[in-house]
């Protein structure tokens, strides 16, 4: 990780696994979540702090995750059904709940079609955020499968020569099983940097590199910067900008990549893309 | 497209479809290859050119196929046959048949697939240069489905922090019908720049911009430069860098995208990925 991204020693504040789970359990039964998804709930969270994914972990993600289910925006009991089905697909209404805890149910359906048919991928609408995508696309692994995950995300990022914020972050995950050696795990935003990296550099106090982000008309900001305001509506300072940067260096295929992103998982899965007005948070597509 | 690659006015010979079509059809079906497979074969070619593409085009490809045949790399009469397949995958041994003609075929057993069961997935081994792999993606939009294809190619790009090339430019194509607007096509190399563009360069005497190559110790050169030498083997003047350039601007991103494309063309193929020795030169997927 780069070390704008590395909490200074003196700053962390070091705590054991267990007792974590069991803190996150608590706080997603006081939710108003059942038991068996609150495990669910906590062992994606831990999950992604104990693979280094601090962006997707307790500190940086549960407290958005409570807020949202104080004011409405997350389900705590959704009835998520399948609304469509095919022999290899499926596409689940999400029923606005939270998607750390639907993701791993869609993610079993596809892996049950996948021992069908050779492969499953299962849509998802009316979804909300998917935590660390790579969770999902991992529970193929134990299948001997490969397993694959992405989401389409309100939109914080530029495309290439735009001014206006048009898409997500939209991150690709992919888990491959390599026999004797660890697994072969990708997971990354196709975003510059994703946006909770952003978060971390805010409270980090820490400089965004040159290529990240793009200033208020547009422009890829190509030295040292401070990181933009939060929150990707109404004014901010500065938006994201694709891997890539800028066009010269291949931003047209960060561009490019987070389109098919929001066609997969956001217009496949009948939830719309990013700059869809209207649309819901999230729409998901993973598949083994 | 960047003026690297543009060609001079005054260099340019404009040539006309139809009879640029009958030419490719005859060199075709002088070295060997049947009437349909050679019409197939031009029609890939000409619609690269068509398109704009004139990396996978007649001028840039034509020359490098009819070598292969003449050399034995390319078997103008292959017995393909599908080794594997499960309802919704395929796997074919491509029995040293150009992938511009096999690819097709391989496209067309996914789309059934995906009429069946909501997804055709085939992997293809033992295979040869795809051309431009949107062509084989866009089969899909007149039945109104989503196409995918990507190639693993033989290696000729650097891993991020690497000094020897392990992977290929390794393209990913999407084609997604878009109702009455025009569908979308993505096709891009995820190394900064396609192994193609670097010939276009050295024809037409360009320099290269920041980020797209490293030195012979894999630094990247953030300044304008010189075209590589040709020939991925052997004593180059510097390889190509993955989508992003450098660690700081996401090249990781690029590294991790160019081994999912080995991954699910090279090694799920059962042909090898871009650095395994002895591979044979291409392993594709293409999906529906």
């Amino acid at each position: 990780m780069l070390k704008q991204f590395m909490v200074n020693e003196e700053d962390a504040i070091m705590v054991q696994e267990a007792p974590l789970r069991e803190t996150v359990i608590t706080v997603f039964k006081k939710m108003g979540v059942n038991d068996a998804d609150s495990a669910l709930a906590a062992d994606v969270l831990v999950t992604a702090d104990m693979r280094g994914v601090e962006t997707h972990g307790v500190s940086n993600m549960l407290r958005g995750y409570i807020a949202g289910y104080g004011n409405g925006t997350l389900n705590p009991n959704p009835d998520w059904k399948i609304v469509r089905e095919t022999g290899a697909t499926a596409n689940i209404d999400c029923d606005a709940g939270l998607g750390i805890i639907v993701a791993p149910k869609a993610m079993e359906i596809a892996i049950e079609k996948a021992k069908n048919t050779g492969v499953g991928m299962v849509t998802m609408r009316n979804a909300r955020h998917m935590g660390m995508a790579s969770y999902h696309a991992m529970m193929a692994l134990e299948h001997d499968m490969i397993g694959v995950s992405m989401t389409s995300c309100p939109p914080g990022v530029l495309p290439t020569f735009g001014a206006e914020p048009r898409l997500g972050t939209n991150p690709i995950a992919l888990a491959a099983p390599a026999d004797k050696e660890p697994p072969f795990v990708f997971d990354a935003a196709m975003s510059a940097v994703a946006g909770n990296k952003l978060g971390l550099a805010r409270r980090l106090d820490s400089k965004l590199l040159p290529g990240w982000v793009a200033n208020a008309e547009g422009e890829p900001i190509m030295e040292e910067t401070d990181p933009p305001a939060p929150g990707y509506e109404g004014p901010a300072s500065g938006y994201l900008l694709p891997v890539g940067g800028t066009r010269e260096l291949g931003s047209h295929k960060g561009y490019g990549l987070m389109a098919i992103v929001d066609i997969l998982g956001g217009i496949l899965s009948g939830g719309g893309y990013g700059a869809n007005p209207g649309r819901p948070n999230f729409g998901h597509m993973v598949a083994a």
